[in-house]
């Protein structure tokens, strides 16, 4: 859950804290346009059932910076991949996350009533709309990605990125991560080895699993070989837990008003985080430590088509809110 | 939701009821023996996430006649497939089933306590758990019909089927039906042609979708050509809505001791039925043309191999409870 909620800071924060990069906003603005795009036609508002095609374009089109659906389409291209090709897999990962958030927010997980400060999916629509609009988004994921072959892609191709995506959704993956999330409320987790061994779980199922499908799934439409499959996993696999590393760090680290939204979050709930099991100074060298390992794993592929990849994971590693 | 709950008279109630059948009778057993085998190797218990694994065991293997992977496996083999190679689609179509119970089953929806007389998913475990066990299910049934090229289908057929069983989840099918069921509750429903199609789309949606979806894919992984899967797909269709006017007739002719469960259930809720639209006598009559419309669909076919298909179609519309 945390992982969501922090994953957004507007872009316009990029500009203060990358703004030695700007190059990589733009291409961040300009991909996050399209992505929009296409994720807009995705849901026709029609009928039958208009409500709940409400419910899914409300959590799917209300912002966020796209970084899982940019992740798919730069590993497309790296490899050398139209991105368009691309564009069916970014758009069900996006509302794999899309699902994952509104399912977070219910009264009988978080029981939020706020994301990107407007009410959240339940409180809008009613719980049971909220409920099915999480099947409705999960089952188009896999409707879109399963037809990619009309844009070329060989069928067995489209199938193993449909296994990708299966798996971030369940047990391998998402539910994986919540189930141990649910798990670990509550209980005084120990700020230990084994503490730390069960932190580094829910973050590889919850937060690593799903941009790890994207980085894969991207990489498989644009026909990349199993060894540039396999390095791009590592790739996303890192910056998957750097996220949640730096992303801890700063939730004791900076004010509120830094931040942007309530700072201290995690020590006021009792949770485990990367500072209390290692301290501050150690998870940010952790932190580097992943984002030196998620570009080496980048190392041979071709260097301008490799920026963005590099540049993401340095945007995650320094960012201030 | 009443369609799930309706489905369940123990098998030993078929011996009464289709004596003259005692083949199918045991055709039916047998079958769900080995349904049920394959769907226990399905989930092993086993870590990670016991916890979800258990709950997802627990609606999956808690009895049911298994009628939707019948239809699947008996579609396979009527084109000419092995059963075996069906089997993946047949589990992937009872844990979407299966998902869908605890669903209707959650307090959001229809808050009940008792499935097939023991405590529901979210009693047991949790309304958390329980909501993520439907997510695990979909994810599992995708995986488990992604992978099927193992057995030989082709690649291509396999997304045919991911794209059918995605179809019946999303908002063409379940999803849809289940959101025109909600909007209906406490309405004052006409019971006039408005109604009857608001009453149609419901259960062309809620129950015959996923009807559609076992036979059509078991059709598919069984080399069935075009023309066979749109002949199998209009007989899925026809029993699928078949399976609902028999039960609100049922519902109002028989006493609850009679039926193993409460009767008139239906008119005590407001809920808008077939004989409430057409009066019982006309509803009878469009039960028997729909079994009629089914069995022409599947005239030409070898006729040894369309006999359980042909006894399924007997069976739904003669039973008593």
């Amino acid at each position: 859950m945390r992982l969501t909620r922090h994953l957004k800071p507007s872009i316009r924060h990029l500009t203060s804290t990358v703004s030695h990069d700007y190059e990589f906003m733009s291409y961040m603005v300009n991909k996050a346009k399209s992505i929009n795009k296409a994720l807009d036609e995705a849901i026709p508002l029609c009928e039958p059932v208009v409500k709940i095609r409400e419910a899914m374009r409300y959590t799917l089109l209300s912002g966020g910076k796209r970084v899982r659906p940019m992740l798919c389409l730069a590993a497309c291209v790296l490899v050398g991949g139209q991105e368009s090709t691309a564009m069916p897999a970014a758009c069900a990962v996006e509302m794999i996350h899309a699902s994952s958030l509104i399912q977070d927010d219910l009264p009988c997980m978080d029981d939020d009533s706020l994301r990107r400060g407007k009410p959240t999916n339940h409180k809008v629509y009613g719980e049971d709309i909220a409920v099915l609009t999480t099947d409705a988004l999960i089952a188009l994921a896999i409707k879109k990605l399963a037809t990619s072959t009309s844009l070329g892609v060989p069928p067995e191709k489209v199938l193993l990125a449909v296994v990708e995506m299966a798996k971030a959704v369940g047990t391998e993956g998402l539910v994986a991560g919540q189930a141990a999330d649910l798990a670990g409320e509550g209980m005084s987790l120990k700020e230990d080895v084994a503490g730390l061994e069960h932190l580094e779980f829910i973050h590889i199922h919850k937060t690593a699993a799903l941009l790890e499908a994207a980085t894969v799934t991207g990489a498989i439409m644009g026909g990349g070989s199993d060894g540039e499959i396999e390095r791009l996993r590592r790739y996303a696999r890192c910056i998957g837990l750097m996220f949640q590393v730096v992303d801890d760090v700063l939730d004791v680290t900076k004010s509120s008003h830094e931040l942007g939204k309530t700072a201290g979050k995690d020590i006021i709930a009792g949770k485990l985080t990367y500072p209390k099991v290692m301290g501050v100074e150690k998870s940010r060298e952790y932190a580097e430590e992943l984002n030196r390992e998620a570009q080496e794993h980048l190392q041979g592929f071709d260097s301008d088509k490799v920026a963005p990849l590099l540049s993401l994971a340095d945007y995650i590693v320094n960012r201030q809110n």
